[in-house]
Parts: C-alpha cells; sequence; structure tokens
C-alpha cells in the first residue's frame, strides 16, 4: 500500500519539476538571462569557480547573479555579496538539492533585467540533484581529486546528467596520491558527450577553458 | 493534500526505521558485536579511516567485519575484502543513505558469530544519513579540511548526530588555507559532548586517539 503511494507521488514530483523547471528557463530567457546551474560535492570548489568566472564576467563588462543552495547557513551566499553581485539565499532545510520551485522563489528576488547570467549552486552532494532539473541552460558538475579516484564509478548518474565535468585541485594530485587521468577516463565512459576540464581553480588552470566551454 | 500524504508517510517511514534499527542493534548484541556507523561526506576519509582500524584490531587479534554502503560500485567494498574481513556491498541505486531495513539484510550475509566489531560506511554526504540511524553504538562523522572550513556550519544537524568527530586531511590544512581549528570551534558549538579528533589518517595522526574514542 505504502509502497504505491510513494511511487505515484514520487512521480508526481518529478514531473511537476519538471514543468516547473521549464518555466524557469522560458522566465530567464524572456529577460535575456543564461544561467548555469553547478553540482558537485562539498568542498569540491562550486563556490570558488563561480567567484572567479565572476571576476572574469565583470572585466568583461558583464553582469552575473547567484543563487546559493545550501541545507543551512549562508556561507556561500556572502561570498557572491562579497563579490558585489545580486545574490539569493536558499537553504533547504532537511532536503540535499534544489528544485525548480525554490529555484522559481529566489528569481523573485533577482534583478533579472540587469543581470546577463546566473549561476545556481545546488546543495553539495553528488547523488540528490540529479532527478531535479533546475531550468538552468547548462549543468557543470564539479568533483576533486582530492575526493579520491573513485568518484565518478560510485555516482554515474550526475556525470551522465550534465554538459561540464570539472576535475578541479589537480594541484593536490601528487599530495593526494590520486591520478586525474583514471577520473577523466571515467567521465569519458560515462559522459562520452560532455566537455571534460583539468582544473586547479584556486591558480586559475582551466578557467580559460571553462570560459569557452559556458561560452562566456 | 500531496502535502500531507508526503508528511504521514514520512513519519511512517521513519518510526519504522527507528524500530528496525533497535532490533539490529539488539541482534548485533546477541552476537556479542560492538558497531560502528561512519558517516561524512564523499572522499573524507571514510573507508581508509576503516581500513587503519581493522588493521589496529588485527594486530590485537580481534576480528571486525565491514558494511559498505554507495550509490553505485563496488569501490569500497573491494577495499575491504583486499583487508581479508568479511564485508557484505550495499547499493542504494538513487537514494543517498542506508537504511536500518538495509542493514538488517547485509547482516545476514555476515558471520555475525565470528567477528567482534562491525564497521558500517554509509553512503557519502552530510544531509540524508541524519534521519535514519542504523542500529549502530556509536556514530562517527568524517570531515576533511579539503571541504573548507564552513562544513559544520552547513550540516548542523550531522555534528549534533554523532558521537564522535573527526577532522581528516590535516596535513592538507596549508596547501587549502583551510583552518582546521575553525572547524573544531564549529564543532564543539554544534555539539559540546562529541570527542572531536583532529586527524591525518593516510600518516596515522589521530589514529590511537580514535581507537581509545571507541574503546577498541
Amino acid at each position: 500500500m505504502h509502497k504505491v503511494v510513494t511511487v505515484d507521488l514520487e512521480k508526481d514530483i518529478l514531473s511537476e519539476n519538471r514543468r516547473i523547471a521549464e518555466e524557469n528557463k522560458k522566465h530567464l530567457e524572456d529577460h535575456g538571462v543564461v544561467s548555469f546551474d553547478f553540482l558537485g560535492a562539498i568542498g569540491s570548489g562550486k563556490t570558488l569557480i563561480i567567484e572567479k568566472l565572476v571576476e572574469i564576467l565583470k572585466a568583461k563588462g558583464k553582469r552575473a547573479a547567484a543563487i546559493a543552495g545550501d541545507v543551512s547557513g549562508d556561507d556561500d551566499y556572502q561570498r557572491f555579496v562579497a563579490h558585489g553581485i545580486p545574490a539569493a539565499n536558499v537553504n533547504t532545510g532537511k532536503e540535499c538539492h534544489l528544485d525548480a520551485h525554490l529555484v522559481d522563489h529566489a528569481l523573485e528576488d533577482l534583478p533579472l533585467d540587469s543581470i546577463d547570467y546566473l549561476f545556481i549552486e545546488n546543495v553539495g552532494n553528488l547523488v540528490c540533484p540529479v532527478d531535479f532539473p533546475l531550468g538552468s541552460h547548462k549543468r557543470v558538475v564539479v568533483i576533486s581529486v582530492t575526493e579520491g579516484d573513485d568518484m565518478v564509478r560510485k555516482h554515474p548518474a550526475i556525470f551522465a546528467f550534465s554538459d561540464v565535468i570539472l576535475i578541479n585541485k589537480i594541484d593536490l594530485a601528487k599530495a593526494m596520491e590520486v591520478d586525474p587521468k583514471i577520473l577523466e577516463r571515467d567521465a569519458r565512459r560515462t559522459n562520452p558527450g560532455a566537455k571534460i576540464i583539468l582544473m586547479d581553480a584556486r591558480h586559475g588552470v582551466g578557467l580559460e577553458e571553462l570560459v569557452k566551454a559556458l561560452e562566456l
């Protein structure tokens, strides 16, 4: 009995989410905003990479905004604010992912007419966000070599779901005794169509390639 | 309407999980097995720490077994097998946590009468496992300095839920420009009763303290 209810309810939630995601995308396009959804484990470097992109866009005279998704707290939000861009903080409470409805609400708080790009930083993990598209134009998944060389094999779905795969912190590969080439190989097998970039965001390595991949 | 169904269903699932967790604990105690549930983000070092403990127990003539919980794959399971201990692999599919029922099944595959300790490695993230006790005797949460100094503030619930908090990879703190003392301070605020250990598991730092905390 319960099983049936759960399955039906889940289908319902997922299709409702997809519907709102499509609305979000159209809403953003109506305002001329291109958006990117950043996924990835805790501490993989999502916030830092978005900060770097914001600075690159500034130098080009382009305006960005960001949505910070976290279970709790406003650390990432404050980092975006410190970069002088419009930002919205979304705390999911107990949920391990953003959904299209939460993003819809966050869009209400952002000045869509005065921005060119929107970065959406999802809650940090490689499992939950997979079933919940948000309406962004491209999905970017970030992993770091400090997480070990088995990350892709452990979470194939999120890599299949993403357009760009960033393998970050390659400067720490030797200290961690992790070979980034293994992560790259597994990522390519899981999603042959994705753009894969080896990165050291802290020191600027791979950023130019990412700018090109996102057509910024 | 849907909202109501969801809430009731959730309560049902959680209380059913707690009931089975209590059964698991009793089942383990009936066989004289002490068990530990290892939580923590992807790549924080859970598997390596369990491997180190297994070797320490071996040297003391004690026998351990392990349950490897992952969304997909058997990397961690194979690591436990390589250490010559009985192990069970649990793939959760799309779920971002183990639950007591999955552990109950895994226990069927383990020779409980011939082991002293059971290590349960949960799916790697800091959000989902919070609502699902498994029946272990102590919960150990592992974070790493490579995840940034805001980890505790972002996920207070899992730190409040744990008996031992391990702050791992302190050897990389300088390279990551992260101060482990901030993580320690936040952890102590969130859970003043927990045992907090600064650790560099790869090089053996903090292991002795952990052995003491778990009374191995």
